[in-house]
């Protein structure tokens, strides 16, 4: 049986107040646009950094020549520096020690992520971890980031949107399992985003950015709490704008207005600008973690094929909000005597877009595998303190899990 | 002849790339929602204020009981204060000077304002001023400010957005002219959102209010940069939620949630986080400045008067954009053949909505004069080091101003 609780919640509040009291603040400086990265030296300053730590991937920001810029803005700054790379996709928590150890042992006081989420969500934890006396999991599990080192961006991947959020998500390697841990702490203080820098990246992963994008938006859009008119247009507004550049830039890599307009996109869908006022739903993040942490797939990917399972799974709790993306976002017909069939037709509509830009669509494509389900199924629900069910838009419980990893295969 | 410049400067950038660089800084916590204003104390002690100044308007917030809630919360927190009352709509420079010197008098470090659009900018200037040797009047002249001590707003009224902008505008007594300043030092540090406190307001002040924040959607959305979707996007998205929530509010003054979206929307369209990577317009602000300086008229209800007729003046100069937000926002019909028609229905329909709303359609509704014109039209172009012209999405002279002021007649 499904939970209704949020919906009876919806449904108790309707003489009441819908839209809920919240904070917003979002202090981090954006600094936007073509060879921004040369400002990175003067930005390290400006926020108080004296020592840093470079902390990236693998080769390609070597290659292209951007670490030799970014080093050479902080030297002309007359900042001193260390490196850390090797972060990998689904980044680890192992790396995350390593780098909290070097910060201590050099004096670093401000890091600077070069690269895409991994390496922003590395850096993060690595922040938080050098101010902590405990073991830097414990925000893992739950526990809320107080207090950690400044963090600068040169962002290098417009997807995952932690450029301008105060969360961060690691791989436990004892396990396999990835969880998230947040904190205005972690908030960066600053993040450069130079489209051009996407450029280079293959349409695989572009494409997997839009879907993480995509996915950020949705979330938000995924929920009980009516009469909030004002986040349903802007999250509308952003994934118009990605349903627009999406095609453009598959079709034309090297356009940088599209390029421009996707990695804006990509920052604003998540610094939480979209997705004040009433509760969201992040099942669809929830469920797909554990298809990256045990295929290592990039995050977008596994996203594409665990949205529509998700959302036609979540749909009959509330077809309005399904259908009225549907017409608004996807330009569907409403069906005003079957809500439902317009409901569908818009997830439908969402499922076409991500496989015409060259996303899976279901587990073969995505390297996953039928009989892995019990395993996958034990981890999201049982995990690392779970207790057998996870909740967002609606409370799933290991049977359903399995229901909604079974119609993506 | 008009100006060809901007539209030029398009046309040669066509091989280039469109959207601009930028940088975007919105620090300012916003605290939202019902009884918010409790929190004034701790935002006031979190933000670093030991002595601060309440400046406010009229009696308005003294009967509300409303102030004596904000005093309570200062002194819970053991935070000494000083009031300055007094603030007129259209605030002057005679109460920026007194202000400056009071905080001078009684060491005051933090800036409290508690009203609206007016108040606030009063307090910036006093802020402003209060660290600056010279004539604060120097910043209104077009020098940005630096540094400033730190404000927080308690909003009573969605209108300005200056409760999230760096901006403020003040009304020099001696020639009755008002003009703006910015600096990212008077952004305030926190802004407190009720929109309870709103629903007392009477229907032409709400109106008035939302006539302002949908100007300033147009203004940014007038533009000769092409290629930037994610803004085009985020705009209409706040259009379209002022669209619906409007008449909601005026309607049932007492609707909360009407009154939270239309608070929120109204923040969101000021602090530039849907103003980014162009060039924007503006026009319309500068040419009604000079109807409330001298008639001390609301300035929404002076923008109701002037868009229609700034924006039938400017249309010519990019039918594509007025066309694309007369469908996007006031779903007209494209028509092909003819976008002009479609690009004029559009303004059209949102004049037509402003007066549904029950703002003024013309000079005499204002209580404006055509004869006053010739005066209007010389401060306007000339007055405080201007030279005989005002520039925005087109340039105009004083013949073309004097046009568009007859337009509004």
């Amino acid at each position: 049986m499904l939970s209704f609780t949020h919906i009876e919640g919806c449904r108790l509040r309707q003489k009441g107040y819908y839209m809920e009291n919240f904070s917003f603040y979002s202090p981090t400086c954006f600094v936007f646009g073509k060879d921004s990265e040369e400002k990175a030296g003067s930005l390290v300053k400006r926020f108080g950094g004296s020592k840093v730590l470079i902390h990236y991937g693998g080769g390609s920001v070597v290659r292209s020549g951007l670490l030799d810029r970014v080093k050479k803005s902080l030297d002309d700054k007359g900042i001193p520096h260390v490196e850390l790379g090797g972060v990998k996709p689904n980044p680890r928590d192992g790396l995350v020690y390593e780098g909290i150890d070097l910060c201590k042992k050099e004096n670093v006081d401000f890091i600077l992520a070069v690269g895409g989420g991994s390496v922003i969500d590395s850096s993060k934890a690595i922040a938080a971890g050098v101010l902590y006396d405990g073991d830097f999991w414990d925000f893992y599990r739950g526990q809320w980031i107080e207090d950690a080192l400044p963090v600068g961006t040169v962002l290098t991947i417009a997807a995952a949107g932690s450029e301008g959020s105060p969360d961060s998500v690691i791989t436990r390697e004892d396990g396999m399992f990835k969880r998230g841990a947040s904190g205005d702490a972690i908030r960066p203080k600053f993040s450069i985003l130079n489209p051009a820098l996407t450029q280079t990246l293959p349409p695989y992963q572009t494409a997997a950015g839009i879907t993480d994008i995509m996915a950020h938006l949705y979330e938000r859009y995924l929920t009980n709490t009516e009469e909030v008119e004002v986040t349903d247009r802007l999250i509308e507004a952003l994934l118009l704008t990605m349903v627009h550049e999406g095609p453009r830039v598959i079709a034309d890599p090297d356009n940088y207005d599209a390029r421009a307009n996707i990695m804006w996109a990509g920052t604003m869908a998540h610094t939480n600008a979209v997705g004040v006022g009433r509760s969201q739903d992040w099942l669809s993040h929830t469920i797909e973690h554990e298809l990256s942490a045990l295929y290592d797939c990039a995050h977008g990917a596994g996203l594409a094929v665990t949205m529509p399972a998700v959302f036609t799974y979540e749909m009959s709790h509330n077809v309005m909000r399904f259908a009225q993306v549907a017409v608004r976002v996807w330009g569907c017909q409403m069906d005003f005597a079957h809500p439902e069939v317009t409901a569908k037709a818009g997830i439908e509509a969402f499922r076409n877009f991500l496989i015409s830009i060259g996303m899976p669509k279901n587990f073969e494509e995505l390297g996953a595998k039928e009989e892995d389900i019990p395993k996958l199924v034990d981890v999201l629900c049982n995990g690392d303190g779970r207790k057998g069910t996870i909740s967002g838009f609606i409370t799933l419980n290991e049977e359903e899990c399995t229901e909604i990893y079974k119609m993506m295969v």
